[in-house]
């Protein structure tokens, strides 16, 4: 057997098989307007900057605390919790994987890649999530060997409520772990505190509600991890705090579900200067809260702007809009945009192939995509 | 049932039973002479602490290279192979992690904690090591469970020859994966790469080469993840190059080895600022290689002195030493150097409770612990 296929035969199965998450593309293209990843278009505040850079020297060659504990005291006086109700991740992709890894059994062991006897596996080997929401959640049931369902969200992006929910033959109420984006994205959508927590009550597994972009919305739902038994609260620095290059996320839940993921998670999976940067945000809070303001503005322009073009764009408590675009079809928009230098989202699933997801940038950005839009539709 | 109970029960049996790694003490006490990580006792060279700075600004807000392409890059071109035959991870723990993920099937799925019954469990379904070693290479099993083997290193922590390993009832030449550490650790015995390839060859599953150390070692065995279709060699940023804060380790090995751990990691698992310093570091190899030589020579002297002072210290290829001290118990030395404000780490392991193992600090640092140690012996 030649050397290829003897490394591949030493994968197993499930790995072989797996499809990756494709994360949005990172060029480094010089001049190109970015809104496909929902980065926020400002630096972090000065003061921030400050501190990771007084932080660069000969203390590198050390190890990071391990447990971030400095920062979990500090989100713990925000959140008003106790330090151990809170667990800090090398972004919250790894919360994500933790949370899948500490609550579900995987069912595909040792039997090759999940068949279709796996589609109605017992309920402790169950990931489910609203569809569309973050693509991330399937691939990370199937690389833990776990089943996926996905429940459609109501044509206006919706959450359905429980009398809803059992109409619907993908729910189980006692899935292992259930993950709710929230607000949704790539929607925009924000759900009440009230209806989510419904849903919670309704669940016998785990929710896992994923509050990225909760800072650009009207409320949040961190209360219901802190007195729920059933409930982690997600959350991450990358967005709202301008923070996506170093990697910092965290969680907040019953004790008991924080220490299994802490079990569970690489040492010192949280980079030093991560956490110092996570620090110094946190005392700057009113700078970020300011940035809020100035995005959800600009938003609001872009969509005005957009809907008298003839898009139809959704309503949004986050950094982004989902809109349909008129004319040619989006995928084709997807291209011309990129080839004027404006790379957006373009998702090419059933739900969402009508769609561009567009990051909120600055008002200068945003003013140069509605320019070359109104140029495209001539 | 009470809050706890209930969280408690949403947890995995499996991880609920875990016993989490320990991690070395990272305690920051001023004035403490920390022997106690393995950590360099030289900070990153001028030129990363520059590139690091230059790098600290408002592109904070982006996210990372997802596959740190021009850190792969540049490794391809050092060790002469293909950028797709190299992962880089957060740190080396999350690539020992991945290997276990990629290449062993869970066996205790659905069924609660390990149990005796898995002591002789499918091949495919364990991991082994050499004991002692790295400690974390069990709990990765435990953490997936699968069953782990520990094979006893031969008394002077020499590693079996083949022939030898057939008399070992754990030894088992078809596990799905094996760890060696090389040179060891906490031993810092190096092993010649001809003994290595021979060890590869006996494996049917894949064998992963950890060299955290290898810099500090007369020899490696790189070459053998570009000529055999099972091996896997490990590296890390941390040790020989200073940058433990920023968490950043790789993996080389044959494609389809690194495409399924690549297919398993978190999109954007290593942090940017890491991914700068880890490629201004491969542009100052130099810097590093006089440092390796300093260490080296501080080893050798404080190996002597040790030795006059009645301790039996063993021979060392890494920067750190392990050392049967004379006297009182180890545990004892352990807590009385600790005192003085010297922090070593012991173990308390059957095979390793007579020992301390010794960081190699600056000339000053490793001054002081002997003059401690005299000290103690009066």
């Amino acid at each position: 057997m030649e050397k290829k296929a003897v490394s591949d035969q030493l994968v197993r199965p499930l790995v072989r098989n797996l499809q990756p998450y494709v994360p949005g593309e990172q060029p480094r293209i010089s001049g190109l307007i970015k809104l496909n990843t929902n980065e926020n278009p400002y630096p972090p505040s000065p003061r921030v900057l400050e501190a990771v850079r007084a932080a660069v020297d000969g203390r590198l060659r050390l190890y990071p605390d391990p447990t971030a504990r400095r920062l979990r005291e500090k989100l713990a006086k925000l959140h008003k919790c106790d330090p151990d109700q809170i667990l800090v991740g090398n972004g919250a992709d790894e919360i994500l994987r933790l949370a899948v890894q500490a609550c579900v059994e995987p069912v595909a062991a040792q039997r090759g890649p999940l068949s279709r006897r796996y589609l109605v596996p017992p309920v402790p080997a169950l990931v489910q999530s609203f569809v569309p929401s973050y693509s991330l959640y399937p691939v990370l049931a199937a690389q833990h060997g776990a089943a996926f369902h996905g429940i459609p969200l109501q044509l206006d992006f919706a959450l359905p409520d429980p009398p809803q929910l059992r109409f619907l033959k993908e729910w189980q109420p006692n899935a292992a772990l259930t993950f709710i984006t929230t607000p949704n994205a790539p929607s925009g959508r924000a759900y009440p505190t009230a209806q989510l927590e419904a849903i919670c009550n309704h669940c016998r597994g785990v929710v896992l509600l994923d509050e990225t972009y909760a800072d650009f919305a009207p409320e949040n739902a961190l209360e219901l991890a802190l007195r729920l038994p059933n409930v982690l609260v997600c959350r991450s620095f990358s967005k709202a705090y301008s923070l996506c290059f170093l990697r910092v996320g965290y969680v907040v839940g019953p004790k008991p579900l924080i220490q299994a993921m802490h079990k569970l998670r690489d040492s010192y999976s949280v980079n030093g200067l991560g956490q110092i940067a996570a620090e110094a945000t946190l005392d700057d809070l009113d700078y970020y809260r300011q940035n809020f303001r100035k995005i959800a503005a600009t938003r609001d322009w872009t969509s005005r702007e957009l809907t008298a073009l003839g898009f139809r764009v959704l309503p949004s408590h986050t950094n982004f809009l989902l809109a349909r675009p008129p004319g040619p079809p989006a995928a084709e928009w997807h291209r011309k945009l990129r080839d004027q230098k404006i790379l957006v989202r373009w998702f090419d699933l059933p739900e969402l192939r009508g769609y561009l997801r567009i990051t909120v940038g600055t008002p200068e950005e945003m003013q140069t995509l509605v320019k070359v839009a109104r140029r495209l539709l001539r």
